[in-house]
């Protein structure tokens, strides 16, 4: 009967979209059973194929970075160490004992980086001692007011401190240093104040629970700082120069693209250029993450490179400069994908000295870029920078001299009636994108002259030492030298020609 | 005698810089004690003016935005409440015990909006009852398999859960939602794990637990939303609408700003302008808002005009567009800031067409906001973006047109050897920058389409209805519409070019 039934409604078909993207044809039956087991297998499908999209999602993430992997590893060492110590020790009494606040500060303490766990550690500490030693002020002057008014003092005194730490986590410097310990200083106040019902107890308790805080917070911080520590200081550093050399290739890829004959075009070299060309949107969205790194690194101890007082506020002020370098470079990318096209002539004059230009440029940034990466002062840089300026200046001389040379140029191969001579005859309208292209490399270099000024200051500021020329060091210096780092510009941008 | 030492000592002075940037003479004297009393003094002015800078800072938080201190008092208020209800009544039974959660979770999850105060309050419950089911399966399991496992099989599960559910936290789908819910899974899952101890206890005490954080969340979730409530999703509706406005105003003012004579400058008037002119800055840097409102937006109820399925991720779109263009307005303000400037003869010619462009194109965005903000389909949004595309074409033949006019408005002022009718009389050089300026005025308003799409896109969705042709409506159509606006813009671009 169901096959009859098949047959019947073989001109119509009910089909269920998986979440997969494919979709299954619902055969209508007669028995509701069976309906009901084909809408649950539907379902169960479409259950798992989310589930293991989900999976899928999770495996990336922890493919793309295993350091992920290992601080949750590390979080949940930590967390099992206090467990137990507690679990198997007569010290435990129950939860909302003593074991509770070590538990819970390893849970709300330990963070992905040392700064961050420090911060909040430090945080956690101070906020509770004087929230702790207020409290215990307070509730001295309540217990010595009489029952009448101890409630209103003690109420007043929590709406008080606690409106007022607050709205001290406004405050743009609080927030970014003591936000945390604002928190924790309302919680203990609060908590130690309606304790003061019972002030014999107070002591032992605040004594219990600082001690346990204790524990907690010198536990996160060994684990995080002995266990492959991630520094928020080096994350910072690597995320500066990585950047930068973002920022180059993109820069000296997009004038390429733009300069390409677009007639050999490869697919699989093209998405890797591709994605070397959206580099900048890196720069572009990582101020949240330069401001928070800077943030955590302050609370550090000196570690690898990195002494304490390292400036790591310098690092912000270079990401706003490489920032702002960016911008051109992304007005610069929709200027190249509009519609309005340079002829091909015209592009071919100015061509050579644009890529000149994107090419010294570049360089410089990598080489600021290595300067970073290696904490030792260039020695070329001022000689890189004055290659870009000289290369700027030319490519100004190159744009006066265009007219004529197109004038010349254009005689033998131009066959249009409009006398060539004439300013009427200039097609203005062809060199619109090329003009706005080489403004806007114009802009960049200026730009660029601020990542370097910025750059040069961490120097000053970190006390860089001058490259120095030792035999061990040449090695390394010759991959980083001019000569050889202009060749690899070259090949890099052999590499976008092809395409 | 001092003033004997004070003779002698005329030819070299002590300095102390005090923090508020004055130095102070210290006088060196013999007595040790006044001079204590003097580096006391200066420690004191310094202390004194720092602290005095701080509240300065903390008083024009406040004043800049007086919702903030609405929400600390809020805070307060929802504290004190929880504080003296515990406070005074028989069930209260040490901190530790049921007092503690209800205060500990107003203190965490009262936040600034309603959305994030809901987020946390969920995220909070869910997570403490999922965490409380499943270590009570794994505690019941662990029992049952003999004191010599049940340590391993704890320790086993913190570690294995605590791992899971950290790593779960680095995926930017669980992250955005249930990031606090995972913390707290990890908090009570350890907790109630470890309590294990004294299995008799652990019911009474997650029903003790789930009901104060019930009465914490439900206070704070009443405040939040009765109190002054502040909408996460009102507050991006505001950001991108007010937004929109700033950009409309720092595209026409820079256009506005090149353009002018630079005679009749104002200082008053141009503090004003200047302000205008960077509001593209707050487009920049509004990424990280708008991301974490339209987040908590999303667990609102409905509230004003926004049902519970307002489609605030189209609001993330809207603000990504509405960068894109900001990008090239911060691009256009470099080029203008530059040294090459065009001469005034070209910019003469240009600047009408540059500035309706820029007013046509200022004049879409100012429609754009005033959708947003009315919630009604804009009825000459397309005669509107008709106007502005017609403008560039316009502009476009203007610049086709640029050389010959060039020529011709040359020839009586031109006094140069060179033929003037040749190209290579042309100042090239001269017209980069206007060049420039227009190129990117083209992309702009290419941009400035996809910011129309995404707006249309949000119509649709949150299904605005069209401009309605009420009587009691038509004032407030007036103020809105094309003429008066075009009259508005016209005014604005005055005030620009007067200064």
């Amino acid at each position: 009967m169901a096959s009859e039934k098949q047959e019947v409604s073989k001109g119509l078909e009910w089909r269920i979209k998986v979440a997969d993207g494919s979709s299954e044809i619902l055969v209508p039956e007669a028995k509701p059973a069976s309906r009901i087991l084909l809408v649950l297998k539907a379902l169960t499908v479409g259950l798992a194929s989310k589930v293991w999209k989900f999976l899928h999602k999770a495996w990336d993430v922890g493919v793309d970075d295993p350091r992920k992997v290992i601080h949750c590893l590390k979080v949940g060492m930590a967390l099992t160490i206090v467990s137990l110590f507690y679990y198997m020790r007569p010290l435990y009494d129950g939860v909302g004992g003593t074991a509770m606040w070590a538990i819970m500060t390893v849970v709300v303490v330990f963070e992905n980086t040392v700064g961050a766990t420090m911060y909040k550690s430090l945080n956690r500490l101070s906020g509770t001692f004087l929230a702790g030693f207020l409290a215990l002020g307070v509730q001295w002057v309540a217990s010595q007011s009489g029952n009448r008014f101890e409630p209103i003092i003690i109420g007043a005194s929590v709406f008080i401190l606690a409106s007022a730490a607050t709205f001290s986590r406004f405050i743009p410097t609080v927030k970014a240093r003591f936000d945390y310990g604002a928190l924790i200083f309302i919680l203990t106040f609060s908590l130690v104040a309606v304790s003061g019902f019972r002030v014999d107890e107070v002591f032992a308790l605040a004594h219990r629970r600082m001690s346990t805080i204790i524990i907690g917070t010198t536990l996160c911080i060994i684990v995080s700082m002995l266990v492959c520590p991630i520094w928020a200081g080096q994350e910072l550093y690597t995320l500066i120069f990585r950047n930068m050399d973002k920022l180059a290739d993109s820069l000296q890829g997009c004038v390429a693209e733009y300069f390409k004959d677009g007639d050999d075009a490869d697919d699989s070299t093209d998405k890797e250029c591709q994605k070397k060309l959206r580099g900048y949107k890196c720069v572009l969205s990582s101020k949240a993450t330069e401001d928070s790194m800077a943030n955590f690194a302050r609370w550090e101890p000196a570690h690898g490179r990195f002494n304490f007082r390292h400036p790591w506020k310098q690092y912000i002020k270079i990401g706003a400069s490489m920032r702002s370098c960016a911008y051109c470079i992304e007005a610069l990318n929709g200027c190249i994908n509009s519609e309005n096209q340079a002829s091909e002539l015209i592009k071919k004059h100015i061509s050579d000295i644009c890529l000149k230009v994107s090419s010294n440029s570049s360089g410089v940034i990598r080489e600021l870029a290595t300067t970073i990466k290696t904490m030792k002062k260039s020695s070329n840089i001022h000689f890189l920078v004055g290659g870009m300026n000289n290369a700027v200046q030319e490519l100004q001389v190159n744009l006066k001299a265009l007219p004529k040379l197109e004038t010349a140029e254009n005689k033998p191969t131009e066959d249009q009636p409009a006398a060539p001579k004439t300013v009427a005859a200039m097609p203005l309208m062809d060199i619109i994108p090329l003009v706005t292209l080489t403004s806007l490399l114009i802009e960049i270099v200026t730009r660029i002259n601020g990542i370097v000024d910025a750059v040069e200051e961490l120097a000053d500021l970190a006390q860089f030492k001058p490259a120095s020329n030792d035999k061990c060091e040449k090695d390394d210096q010759l991959k980083n030298n001019f000569l050889p780092d202009q060749q690899k510009d070259k090949d890099s941008m052999k590499v976008f020609q092809r395409v």
